[in-house]
């Protein structure tokens, strides 16, 4: 389920990578490396903070080959599609949520304390998307709408929240990416 | 001492992170996260680059608390004050100086060769102040004044020198960020 | 030789950061630390997002003062040389393929896996230069030109087969350094 997810998130922040560099006219290899910065830039950054070694791609490198190729194939369609502003808020919201959840797993699984946990859901949603903005040389998103932060934070503590009254950790997945998406969608 | 001395740095910190941010109207999630990263941020970059694990405030979660508290109290008490730009630079420098000393310390407690040292210092001291003027989008201190990097060489350079003749602890930091904060007061 | 090739790559991307940062009116200090970040920023940001501690100065601070040196004479002797553009760029395409190569080499020492190799070479290879880069306010390099990134991975993946297929190490190295380098003139 968590993996499931996760691959979905990387291929959600890989075609908001590949969009946003598709209106800079990047070529091939610096679309794939905005795509990996933005899917994976904000794991590492966790991971690296944390000290939580190794960082998730040097150990599955398969994730960097499906994040290029969601990416690639994205700047393909790209041109024939409509409506690629909301499409791209859209997936950079599905990002935000899936990864803020798993960054709250992954330092609750390391016995660290609440604060940190919900910074660590944070930094995963929110790091790879600015990462991609100061890269392509846009306003971070992050700094622009109030409820970006915001929405992660909410993803965050709902999550612990609903373990901590024991629910079953699926169903806390879930139930906190859809207010948090939910959430977000109402503050565009 | 020490400890007195770090709580003051960070509340500086996070007090020009919110004077920055004020100026750009962002919210409240937006400013402390702004101010966490100026206060917290060149500390974590060192312990990442030294391998120092786990950082400071995945130990001591309530710096956070105390920098973004303090963040938010300036933000909401900046409209009803004066000459900002002052006061501004004059926490800033604070910030700078007692960073350093700090940085320096915890290198040196790790046995590393003098250069890293100093490095050390300079990084604790100048890196949150340029994380915040990047995010801010404001073309950084560091870049801008000539004196900015050599005042925290220089507090660096005096204090361990003061170490090195045997001069009591305290002694040595006092004396040696008042000459920095001098100097940094002199160069504006 | 991976010595040598080392110190000549730092002294290279000492002199860019140094010839860069004179275009800004830096002082000193300024140009000293453009230059240790340009010339050990990609080494370090590989080291520390693969846990391989210490990173490469804080064992070797004498590589800090190689750099400092380097971009200081360049500073100096700069204005009164001419075909400062064209020199630039050879020196950074210079200092992009012995960083490709030394990346992969000690990725490759840590046993990991090859797409990870070929991602160290390329961190350590275009790190340095996108950090001056972006501290000096220029356009990266590695987003304008489209052979940049790509001229990393064809080095990193000819040194690689070169080494896969039993030829000596030296001759690898050299060979796929200069075909890369010949790559990026090419491409200039």
């Amino acid at each position: 389920m968590l993996l499931v997810l996760y691959v979905i998130a990387i291929t959600a922040e890989a075609m908001t990578a590949a969009l946003a560099a598709g209106r800079r006219d990047m070529d091939w290899v610096g679309v794939s490396i905005i795509a990996c910065v933005t899917a994976l830039g904000g794991g590492t950054l966790r991971d690296v903070v944390l000290g939580h070694y190794p960082v998730t791609w040097v150990r599955h490198p398969e994730y960097l080959w499906i994040t290029a190729g969601a990416a690639l194939l994205t700047a393909l369609v790209a041109p024939i599609m409509r409506r690629l502003r909301s499409i791209f808020l859209w997936l950079d919201a599905l990002g935000l949520v899936v990864f803020t959840v798993i960054g709250c797993q992954i330092a609750s699984g390391m016995q660290l304390p609440i604060t940190v946990v919900l910074i660590s859901g944070m930094v995963t949603g929110c790091a790879g998307g600015m990462l991609r903005d100061i890269l392509c040389n846009d306003i971070p998103l992050l700094l622009r709408k109030e409820l970006y932060a915001s929405v992660s934070v909410v993803t965050g503590a709902l999550f612990l929240g609903a373990q901590h009254l024991g629910l079953n950790l699926n169903l806390s997945m879930i139930g906190s990416m859809a207010v948090g998406l939910a959430f977000r969608m109402l503050a565009l």
